[in-house]
């Protein structure tokens, strides 16, 4: 790896490093499809690229687009499952799996072949269930989540996209027979169109890299947050992470550890969420997206990181 | 996590830790069952356990039945998929997947739906088309993989036990179903009877923890071999781990990267190798099995292992 | 076979036979379990039985509990079915196929292998897009169903039982899942909410033996309704019939072809209606199910049928 | 139906009912494509077109090629299962279905589901199970078939073809992986390789479809042989009737029922036979096969058949 760069390099100042990478990835942009089953992603200019790191310490590092808000779609889930963990704990996991489901994010076979337990809480099902039991531990799983969001990031306008909420409930039916399907077996308390509400609006949730960077860093922190709290015990964190590397990144989970080697979740909007455990959160944010709904450049830039840095997991 | 031991404690002498993580998982010894397909596995004393660390300076620390052989099993497959990608490079990836398989290590269910493409390395149909590759590769895949291990581990007298390799080759069917099943796709390259042999035989190597943490060492060293000659590159050797920790435990690939944190491969043997990249390789066994085919014991002094020291990857 | 009656026995009177197969099939009555899934259908009596036969003059026989209406549930989905092609022709077959699932009623499964087409009309997706069909080309599906039964049958005390259909509603959630699913495909046109109400109405009907031999006549008749007028082509009734061999009894359907050798299509309620085409129709009822949904006492009694008349179409 | 002939016409001469269904299909012939996987097969001149039609009486009529041999394929099921109820009674439905497959003839994926147990006997694995069953029953099972079809044609040179089972058995990895998968659940009495000889040699059996219409004769007359004696009981002949409505078209055996309306067993040899009971039995042959591997032409020459007659079961 004659290009990798000394550790030391790589503790203070991030800036050099983020903007090396966003001239090596520059010939991808554009590259990819954005989301086209929500009208309100589908209409974004797909050569946007944004990046953001924010380290220990507080300080929060960015290229391009950085700041830009974005649609945080299934990223959301890290923060919901993070929430649920942290006011409910572990009996969560009664209802929804740990394991890599080897299936496509909105699949109903396994569902019903392992009686409406979902494989993990990142699948589309399995966020389901987890909104569903935030929502009976707090009465308002979307604004706990929204509300979690703005303090970590300190930007109280971090805010939901009502457009994008309703075009997604114009479009929900499969979350819909996701739902009623995991109805069918018990695996639901609350009525499912209010569930489903609950869901879409976290889904609609806008941020930019700075944001998510921020607010994801009590992965990096092993669980304490930003006024020094602590939201999850160091075995919840590991958890989280854990999941995030096995199940993060849709039916690409496997892909994405072996190039990029580090725990991440995406979103359908073209952002991502990675964590260099003990060190620094990653948030990267590119519209066009793969085959299997992850950003291409997204993936790219933290391939890159990972190469040149060392700090995959790995 | 008031238990957990200071860094530097680990650097030095692992010896300590590992005798606080023989008591505390004694209570587990006995528990669970050891392999019953194959009759020369079952026959094994359940109560047995030991655990070997290999630090990158060439220690190694033992504890318990570190010294006594078992039967590897299924974790030869990280050193075949290792010597296969050593000789024969990227292309093997055209031919299996990277990604957790979400069904049981000899299901056929989805190979068929992804027209004979195993999904990854580590369930059966993948290392069976790594096998192949390797016996083009080099003509003799067993002996290849064997004398690997002899020299990795610098112990001469590691082999084969015939009476277990004829004990799985008379239990054969299922893997002699999902070869020919490859075959009818076109992705099994060498005769399905002498696949079927090497395969067997590379199963049956007996091996100890402290011949398995030796030889799994490389994998901590980022692909340098025991002698300082290179097997893998940099990247390579990341690929490998990250595999490892998607689909190195079979259908509880998310369980156990929850629980442990490590990239790791475990053996209806009863053993596992766990891998600490860039500071030591670890080694587990005792034969009783959880439902999934995990060692029981194994998995939780791993565990144990990762609480004391902080050393998970997460 | 010494217990098969000559030919011409059956051409008249059907009352000894009746009375006989009731006679033979006494021992199973009991046997079997209600459909538990509707507390209103689990609380019915499983010891009783009603079988009734209707030949092409228009007289009806019965036998037992012949003349007690019952709650018809899926048998209505063979008269929606007619009723969809006698009104909108052959494309309704392009969006609900006429091949045996071989798997239950309601596995989703399926419907995502084959992106949303359900495999027959008889598996619950199929029905569902049938009486999606039926509302869009009259507006009222449950209404025109009960309207056919009521005038095919003479009988217009024929009606929907509330409380069963919001019993089912109350339980509907799978039912939803599979419509909202297929909605995701585009195989919907109707809201879901409106297709349900109609869907759980039309499975509510209550009718007797006797009026469902009676209204099952025109299957016999190659198409042609009570008052002579024609429904289906003689070719569509045969395909009804055909649908109903292969597709009419659930999971079960090689079963019955094999035992009784009739196109015959079954419902939870316990009733059946099996076809002799050219001959006469037969309705059976007794609300012990196996374990595949159709009637013990009913599958018995129409087994012994064709086993006494040698009247199968094998 | 304006086209229909009176009954009374069908009753003694074939000839011009024949002759007639040769005309109306003619612009089919060439249509579809020959059965590609085995060389001997693909090599076939598809313009080919036979047609014949045994009556009880003894009567054979014919059109076109129906005195050509031609390869019987997965026709020879029907004997063979026929044999093998007749020698060894109903104990063989333990170890195979009786239902729809619901999937490709040459699926492992419910076979996997269902432990084994393949869904009925004209699937691959289904009729594997029945040729190991005959073989055990009679130690030669692909003999025992060639010389009941010898004896019921009144043939002599009726036998194997050894170039299209050389080609089987080298092309035969799919048919190997599911005798083997079978066997892994002990589901397969003989060794793998013997079974599959014998099935590729009872696969290659060539005959005209004047010997396949005499050969099936006992399916029409209820279970009698040509020389009166009684193969099968007036049931067991029934259910064989009923297995081949339900199953005896790979994946179209609803589409067979509801365009042609009788049992019916096909190969993709482009052979079809299929009984009309209690009156006559019916084989036609063209190589040319639709997507699910029924000959184009044959089916359609059934399908005119009982729209002429009126002499579909339904």
């Amino acid at each position: 790896m004659p290009d990798a760069l000394p550790p030391d390099a790589v503790s203070t100042d991030y800036k050099p490093l983020l903007e090396r990478i966003a001239a090596d990835i520059a010939p991808l942009l554009g590259s990819g499809t954005p989301a086209e089953y929500i009208p309100a992603l589908a209409a974004v200019d797909p050569g946007q690229f944004g990046m953001a790191i924010a380290d220990l310490d507080g300080n929060v590092f960015g290229v391009g687009d950085w700041q830009v808000p974005f649609s945080a779609q299934s990223i959301t889930k890290v923060f919901a499952l993070a929430l649920a963990l942290a006011e409910g704990g572990d009996s969560l996991w009664e209802r929804v799996g740990r394991e890599p489901s080897g299936n496509p994010f909105n699949s109903l076979v396994q569902l019903e072949y392992e009686n409406g337990i979902p494989r993990n809480p990142f699948i589309n099902a399995g966020a389901l269930v987890v909104t569903d039991r935030l929502q009976t531990l707090t009465g308002d799983a979307s604004s706990e989540v929204l509300e979690f969001l703005r303090q970590e990031s300190q930007n109280p306008d971090i805010g939901f996209d009502a457009e994008v909420a309703a075009s997604e409930q114009g479009h929900g039916d499969r979350n819909a027979a996701l739902a009623h399907f995991m109805a069918s077996y018990g695996n639901i308390d609350n009525p499912v169109p209010a569930l489903l509400e609950h869901y879409f609006w976290q889904c609609s949730i806008e941020m930019s890299c700075a944001d998510l960077a921020r607010a994801g860093r009590f992965l990096a922190r092993h669980g304490l947050r930003a006024d020094g709290s602590r939201l999850l015990t160091r075995s919840e964190a590991k958890q989280v992470n854990a999941v995030m590397m096995t199940c993060g990144t849709y039916d690409a989970a496997g892909e994405f550890a072996y190039r990029v080697g580090l725990p991440g979740k995406s979103g359908v909007g073209g952002g991502i969420v990675a964590v260099v455990p003990g060190r620094c959160t990653l948030a990267v944010w590119s519209p066009g997206l793969d085959a299997r709904g992850n950003s291409v450049a997204g993936v790219a830039a933290l391939d890159r990181f990972t190469t040149l840095t060392g700090l995959s997991v790995f």
